[in-house]
């Protein structure tokens, strides 16, 4: 019984995706005599945690319940008063917690709140889904770098486009749909500049109920991004850019004035990692990476991402010359090519998405 | 019921995969009163037919039955008397037949014989599994052009190697092991020269039980195969080189003296459908492509190819000079692509399986 509460708090802590950001996601289930007096999910940022809509919910019956949490109870004042001094105020007799929050503002000290209540805490139940559940914002804080996914569409001879750089479309509408969502569950989309130059994306997503546009990220080394791109003029949604000392002064105010934000690095060329840094600086936890396939090389050389999302289309496009999904400097030796694991495979319409992460992660 | 005697006749079928070739492979079950009283298959080219074992095995019990039988039962005089006749003199009184038989020596004269004596047949039970039993023999009676398979191994942004070669290995030791499979249902395994230089390969099927070895093919334009290769050298399969005038005379006498037969084409490069051509009028059926990527660009420029079987590891190589699964001069506007459809996605051990076949074949 125990795992089918903690699977309903896990289905409760779902609905909130995408509204809570940077909070994780959490389900709180109160259990009174083996009957259900409470359910409750964050659902907000900076509104009530799930553990004070389910103990709200239960009332007088919170008195000698157990509670079941997807995230161990936070112990600081935040937005909200810390959870764990509710929990005990309630004359909750048992806590069941899915796993331990890494965020170093709890780490461990909410179970101990509790514990030294005297109130009994047992922890691990499910815990592998509600690592996944979080997996972002459980990688940003126990990392303190963002969440990177690598997002690409190709032939299944791996091109993606034509020796002549025609690219419309290799994937179907469908495809290209389901690729959207993803800009939903990360808080920013990276791109370089040269994906701006060839497509003038507006790199926005296109799914209803999107309450908050993600950050656009474009890594511009020269600072050669057209001041008529969408990106600039169409307000749509944050944009920060990534230049070098290469950048002309002028063009950065001028930029600056349409509200782009503009981060100058102090190294000849981009590096993954120093961006990475800056942008968890900035807050953003996770960063969807939309290409092109030099800016995808960079990440992979680096090692700097967590999961992969390849949508293939059943094409072979041919050619020696036409672009392939991952450019750049690439490994030299098959021992230097680190080892994935395939996590998904899906058919999506007419193409398959293969989804992938680092083993060792 | 029909369909379930129909489909223990394809199951009786398959057993002889591998070892019917340039046969189909055929299953027939006699039925008499709601009891099964005869199976076979023909199992060895030259020998008896499937309708001949089961009936033979159905004995007296024949007249008066029903006979299942996954092809048009022949009706010519070839290693065995025809097998319409057999049928007509056993007694059996209703004949099932999955599909006609498009072998030209056929063609639904076996049919018309049984019908012609007054028996009754009903075609068309379980067709789609009767052809796809059979797909790579009814291509070749349909066409006059051997089935041809593309098969290639890549890490997952299609790389066949890092940008020095190295190449050695990407996928797994599982993956390496299912592709042997189909060097046992391919009468002829096909490479580039270029493979041949690169790896030195056997380019034998190393499965247990094959009985016959493919034939070994390899384009070579200016016969530039080291006289020392494994393929020309070990005796262990037929080797068929394609070469053009550019082919040095007394290096041919060197070869055939080896046993390797040359095919010297009259055009200055190697047009896939003259040798398409040539190997079915030696009555080759199948064709396995092993590659490398140039050879593999001409088969699907030309639009040569039936089937291809992709292997994904989970790896990203990159690399802007990295080798990608399919070179040659390839497809310069998407419009002109043709378009496939999966029909397979397997795990094999770490690695990924992707079959597909053009869609309007």
């Amino acid at each position: 019984m125990e795992e089918n509460y903690m699977k309903l708090a896990l289905d409760l802590a779902k609905q909130g995706e995408g509204q809570t950001e940077s909070n994780p996601l959490v389900g709180a289930v109160v259990v009174k005599d083996g009957q259900i007096v409470g359910m409750g999910a964050h659902l907000k940022y900076g509104e009530a945690h799930a553990e004070v809509h389910a103990i709200n919910m239960a009332g007088s019956h919170a008195m000698g319940a157990d509670i079941y949490v997807t995230l161990e109870p936070c112990s600081h004042y935040g937005k909200t008063p810390p959870c764990a001094e509710l929990i005990i105020n309630s004359g909750i007799k048992r806590v069941f917690v899915a796993m331990r929050d890494p965020n170093p503002l709890v780490a461990g000290r909410g179970i101990s709140m509790i514990e030294e209540a005297g109130i009994e805490v047992k922890e691990g139940i499910l815990a592998d889904q509600a690592e996944k559940l979080n997996e972002k914002f459980l990688h940003f804080m126990r990392t303190g770098l963002p969440y990177v996914t690598l997002k690409a569409a190709a032939s299944l001879d791996g091109k993606t486009a034509t020796s002549t750089g025609d690219s419309k479309w290799i994937t179907s509408e469908a495809a290209r749909q389901d690729a959207q969502q993803y800009r939903k569950t990360h808080q920013s989309i990276l791109v370089g500049v040269g994906t701006v130059i060839a497509d003038n994306p507006s790199l926005t997503c296109r799914l209803p109920n999107v309450t908050k546009q993600p950050v656009r990220v474009i890594l511009d080394t020269a600072l050669s991004i057209p001041e008529d791109a969408q990106v600039i003029c169409d307000q749509a949604a944050p944009t920060w850019i990534f230049t070098t000392a290469r950048a002309d002064e002028e063009k950065k105010k001028r930029l600056s004035a349409f509200g782009v934000n503009i981060f100058t690095l102090e190294t000849e060329r981009i590096q993954v990692p120093d961006v990475l840094k800056i942008l968890a600086e900035e807050g953003i936890m996770s960063v969807y990476v939309e290409g092109g396939s030099a800016v995808h090389g960079s990440f992979v050389k680096e090692g700097c991402f967590q999961e992969i999302i390849f949508y293939f289309a059943p094409k072979l496009i041919g050619g020696l010359h036409a672009p392939s999904l991952i450019s750049g400097e690439g490994f030299q030796s098959m021992k230097d090519v680190p080892l994935l694991q395939f996590t998904d495979i899906t058919q999506i319409g007419r193409d398959i998405k293969l989804t992938a992460k680092p083993i060792n992660e």
